[in-house]
């Protein structure tokens, strides 16, 4: 018998299912028109300075990136209004994710998060073999109350997506604000706000800065790769206090973030009008997506998000591969635990469309 | 007191120290005309053809890159002449080294490694707990007889980089097949070629490939850092059986290598021209440093790389900081516990020249 090669701990990882790249849809399908509303990348893709900045950065990949983000970490402290060392960088949020696996968790803690939720809270707990409590989404939201009773003096981290993915739901700054308060000691709630740049409007959207300015034990992860559309070059970041933010540059990659990437996000983050026009198009794709819905007769989870989360009533394995056939990706339930349900990413208004009218076709 | 927030053996990691970047020594110093010779990459950079495809690969950053890496695949396994099932990308090879400790180390398990050698080899076992035992290098070169009577049954992972950093010198065909054939049945030798390309023509490298083919526990690790210049970018590969490359592949990230990296290497690999090129300056530059040394009185390490190992004999640090101020970077020794030495990067002939230069003004 051959002995075992890896760690016995990996075997109980889930693979994580990608949205499916439109290559492989063309290379499948013998497609060239196709629309992909399954990853939730934003339709408009980056400011066109962050494009200018990038491809002027492609001119010195010969070097090593910055490895300390030196001229990033200026700006997004300065655009968040916190000092540098409240931010540690990532190959897109979910190398944090990980890197606070690493960081944090040891043999005998446990994590706490909703189900179904973003995949890589699992994976990073998984990783270093701490069992993950799951507290099922109560309808589409989160139980926070039921969260907050799983949390026993073994939890070290929570991790709450807010808004969830794939729901698109939010939890409110009480109900955050609750979880905190009964954290223990020596664990950290973990609030990925991937998609925090569409609720900017929202009164009820945690403020979530000044808990971390009170020194509370909160990380709060964004990204570069939905509002700001840089989803393909791996960007995202951490805002904690120094205590927190130190651990998780001590375990990270020396060069994690790559020079164009870095280039790229200042110039974006500099480029709010563009931030702002991709906020207007969503809310209008959103609204038109509701109102479509309704007339299907689809029930749907009200999104704060840039994607609706829709019950097609049907195996959405079986409407994906029909959709498939019309040049249209989305994403299915059943990787989530949901086996009717959909993820649509809300595209430009054509691909809205298009999808609606493929959709109704599918369905009919 | 407040308890302890992160994991224990984190603890223990010694933090990397990245060459000092170019607009690192702008800041501090208010020079404008700064070369760095400090972190191995190339000095002609990529391919023009390269930063043409990563140009336009810019234009699609909006959406997440191919987390299978399909195309770039392709390339590589046709190029090397394997299946692509034989690959595993990674962001930068240091990435397949994180995972190849996640993937294989578990409690009681050793690394056997050489010392002073790349530091990425001994954070990988600290990060999983796993002691790395260190076995000194005799003279410039691998004591691979020492290494082979380290090994034991609890030894999970050997590391040689091939040619070493930062000595730059290399272990033959033989004396690596002599490692093999002392593993234990489930032990793994992670063979790191980064420099692989500058030793095309050396009759006595090692052709590791055959190895990997026919089902030995090896893992070949390449870059497009270093010869392909591309290390702005951070993409590197492991090769080795589908047993092996299974494991990395089920604990990376989903999307753990850029789409403009993977647009960028496919035109960098196609570019062989641009490699034969840097390969020539390079040997060329290689012969005017040891000449130079030889003049200098300097003792050094022939290279089977692009940088040279040399003893200034005198503290590498006063040096650093002497050259510093004429706008050279080079690595000090210290970081390597070798505190008279240095490690310099070969580069264009104008910059070995001033670099020259330079450290005859300040050992003068």
């Amino acid at each position: 018998m051959t002995p075992r090669l890896c760690r016995e701990g990996i075997l109980k990882l889930r693979p994580y299912i990608p949205g499916k790249p439109i290559e492989e849809v063309q290379r499948e399908y013998g497609l060239t028109d196709i629309i992909k509303l399954a990853s939730n990348e934003n339709p408009l893709g980056p400011s066109h300075k962050a494009v200018e900045s990038m491809k002027s950065a492609c001119e010195r990949v010969g070097l090593y990136p910055d490895g300390s983000c030196f001229a990033l970490r200026q700006a997004v402290a300065e655009h968040l209004g916190v000092e540098p060392d409240y931010l540690s960088f990532g190959a897109g949020s979910d190398e944090c994710i990980h890197e606070i696996g690493v960081a944090f968790l040891e043999d005998g803690d446990d994590v706490v998060q909703a189900d179904p939720t973003f995949s890589q809270y699992e994976t990073a707990a998984t990783l270093m073999e701490c069992p993950c409590r799951m507290i099922p989404l109560n309808s589409y939201s989160y139980d926070v109350d039921a969260m907050a009773d799983r949390i026993t003096e073994r939890t070290k981290l929570v991790f709450v997506a807010n808004p969830n993915n794939p729901t698109g739901t939010m939890v409110t700054h009480t109900q955050v604000e609750r979880l905190l308060d009964r954290l223990p000691e020596r664990a950290i709630l973990v609030l990925d706000e991937a998609y925090h740049e569409y609720n900017v409007d929202r009164p009820d959207f945690p403020k979530a800065l000044p808990w971390v300015l009170e020194g509370r034990n909160i990380v709060l992860l964004r990204t570069f790769s939905k509002i700001y559309g840089l989803a393909g070059l791996r960007l995202g970041y951490a805002i904690a206090k120094p205590e927190i933010i130190r651990f998780m540059e001590q375990v990270r990659l020396p060069f994690n973030v790559n020079s164009v990437a870095q280039a790229g996000a200042i110039a974006a983050l500099a480029d709010q009008e563009h931030v702002e026009k991709s906020r207007k198009l969503n809310a209008e794709g959103k609204h038109y997506f509701y109102s479509e819905f309704d007339r299907l007769g689809l029930p749907y989870a009200p999104s704060d998000a840039n994607f609706v989360w829709v019950d097609l009533k049907k195996d959405s394995r079986w409407v994906f591969g029909e959709l498939l056939k019309r040049g249209v990706i989305i994403r299915t339930g059943d990787i989530f635990g949901c086996p009717t349900y959909a993820r649509v990413t809300i595209g430009l208004p054509e691909e809205n469309q298009r999808f609606i009218g493929a959709l109704e076709e599918v369905l009919a």
